[in-house]
């Protein structure tokens, strides 16, 4: 996956500390940083939440405090030493001054206001090698590219199917496809986007069906961290408090059904004033939205994306990809680009963790909002195609037709694995 | 997957060694050996084909080519040094004269005649560990023990799916599921099969619409293996000459088409000789069998399992998950492990490669008769309900009623990932 380089094992290191600072790190980058003498890692650092030293001087001060002179060994860092003055002073300045002659960088700073570090430390005789393992260091500080670059949150779409891209039998029975230890690390990204400030998403299918509450709910997460797969999530401990749980939102033109079911709904119960609507302006301005605001939740009309610019997908089948998630249901096509950027101005959501169904999975894919896919896939086989399928509504006719992705990187949970996927290439 | 073992990062380079024997070494066990002084491997062998000398003695020899004195070492070996004398001396007794005090094994000799090896090296006063990385050794001689316990020959099962479990569109359009690196592996497996006097098995579907050759076609395998899985096959190089192509083995009912094509089929055309139809035991006394019979195939008739002891498999639904493989054929449902086993008997055959369809794999797979599945798994999404399943046939109403299999490795081949499946457990 990576170019051969003699520090790509050390780079390795870097990325797993780095993945360590997810969450905590938002709006920060993760950067993780070793440094190495006679090929043995002598100190560590990371970027452990906004507002603390960056991962290069948090590796030097671990140096320090292990005796370790720093003149004579190599830096790597997963992204390039900052140039400027932020919250901290600039890095660049600080990895000159330690001593070091030799930094590994794992890619370019996306930040021009940051960049320049590498320049820096080249023109006072540090050498400096660029791009080592960048694929998977581009990948670590996407979210942060996201932000900078973009009105929008960062988006995980997690689903759980059989080896046979199953997520139910004919009968609709799915408890459970995926084991304890992927259920787990599910609540633990909840927690995770929600210490950051996040959202769960989900259609107007699964909010019918399982009722969710969408709250983080393990008092402990450490055991669906060891397997955390490359690109994926990484740990946030329950030290951190209060954690704050993540926003609910749901999507559904069904507004009448939203309000008919009001005493039943989970969310509205039990946390109205967490929980958003994403529906039809329509439906947005009826007395069944009105009736739902009254309990404390916020109703937001999305515009129509077939009325508005006919962004219709590929393949588009009216009423098939609808965002509705209910089978049937007919739902109307929303303008989920719209949900997330006011999700991300009004809320204040960087993170949103979408837990399907597929209907709302497959628009967002077509829609090109998934940063990163993340699908927990169990080593079963159901074998039946009335089975419900992970995806539906596209009527491709090549296989060149099918949605390409990139596999970023694969993982054990438990008796499952999970495969991250992201979109082939970053704009 | 392992436990937790001061050695067992080097009993992984022993794994990952002893697979550079795979076909070769049949229809002994692959083996692999590293010596280990001082946290650094100073030694390797492995057993590297049938009559060769054991792993052990390769590495023996390996260290005194390298100048290693091997008293002060640890051995860690995938099997327990053998103890008896078959084609060459015990190597318990070589372990113990080249005065190494540790050994560290990955599984027991599940053969009682060579067994005993650990106990010898014990009683001379080597401290031995056994069960090391255990699963992931048991899998890499699982070939041999299905020889030594059963009459079957080892039946890798591989298919090529979407990530929404997807063989075709559903216009039937295939080319191409999986990346090049993905098809070039699929013919070093059939080369490897060949090499070591197998077979590659399709059903009736994939013969008539995809009319395949079923040789292995690539100069040159050396860059399908790079990312072999962990337990899958590994290298076979092109040094080994003559190399022989795998038999060719196709299940259909339908004889008459099979004559009626025979102008046509390439199987028929090209190598004849290879080939060997399974069909039900009435159309194996057709004119229609004695037609194609005349053009140098073999034509076995294999008893039905409906009349015969209605296995009908968990959900079998007559006629869907009929082993023709042809959608609709209302094909008969035969019994699978008469035909391995008469494949074993009669054709030498240790190893089988079934490429598919669907239909059939299912079939081996509720039977009971997939020793490892192989599935390539490409990074795209149909999305369409209509378009080919990789599974059918079947009708659980349950999660709990799937097929459940062990995710025994995954690893990157080109742009998919190969996920290796075993059965959840050994018998």
């Amino acid at each position: 996956m990576c170019d051969p380089h003699p520090f790509e094992i050390f780079m390795r290191e870097a990325i797993a500390l780095a993945r360590r600072g997810r969450w905590r790190a938002a709006p920060n980058p993760t950067v993780g940083a070793v440094m190495v003498r006679d090929g043995q890692v002598v100190a560590r650092g990371y970027h452990t939440a906004c507002g603390m030293p960056h991962a290069e001087v948090e590796c030097l001060r671990d140096a320090a405090t292990g005796g370790v002179n720093p003149a004579g060994c190599t830096l790597v860092v997963t992204l390039e030493p900052c140039n400027h003055h932020g919250k901290t002073p600039p890095c660049s300045q600080a990895v000159l001054a330690a001593g070091i002659r030799h930094v590994v960088v794992g890619m370019a700073d996306p930040n021009p206001v940051a960049g320049g570090g590498a320049e820096f430390l080249r023109q006072h005789g540090v050498r400096v090698d660029m791009g080592v393992c960048e694929q998977d260091c581009r990948d670590l500080v996407d979210d942060f590219v996201t932000w900078k670059k973009t009105d929008l949150p960062y988006v995980i779409l997690k689903l759980a199917s059989t080896l046979d891209g199953r997520i139910a039998t004919r009968a609709g029975h799915s408890q459970w496809i995926s084991c304890a230890a992927s259920r787990r690390r599910v609540h633990a990204i909840r927690a995770g986007a929600g210490h950051a400030g996040g959202a769960v998403l989900v259609g107007g299918g699964t909010l019918f069906a399982d009722n969710p509450l969408l709250t983080a709910r393990c008092g402990d997460f450490s055991d669906a961290f060891p397997a955390a797969p490359q690109g994926g999530c990484a740990s946030i401990d329950e030290t951190d408090a209060p954690r704050r749980q993540p926003l609910a939102v749901a999507v559904t033109s069904r507004m009448d059904e939203v309000a008919v079911r009001a005493a039943d709904l989970a969310l509205l119960q039990q946390r109205a004033a967490d929980t958003i609507f994403w529906t039809t302006e329509t439906a947005a301005a009826s007395t069944a939205a009105d009736t739902v605001r009254a309990m404390g939740a916020r109703v937001w009309g999305l515009p129509g994306l077939d009325a508005q610019n006919g962004q219709d997908g590929q393949n588009g089948q009216s009423g098939q990809s609808g965002t509705d998630g209910t089978a049937g249901s007919g739902g109307t096509r929303l303008d989920l680009r719209a949900g997330l950027a006011r999700l991300r101005a009004e809320a204040g959501c960087l993170y949103v963790l979408c837990e399907g169904g597929g209907q709302l999975g497959l628009a967002l894919l077509e829609a090109g909002l998934v940063h990163e896919f993340e699908l927990h896939l169990a080593p079963k086989v159901l074998g039946d195609n009335a089975a419900r399928p992970l995806f539906d509504g596209r009527a491709p006719l090549r296989m060149d037709d099918a949605l390409g992705l990139r596999v970023a990187a694969t993982a054990p949970s438990g008796d499952d694995i999970i495969v991250t996927l992201r979109p082939r290439d970053y704009p």
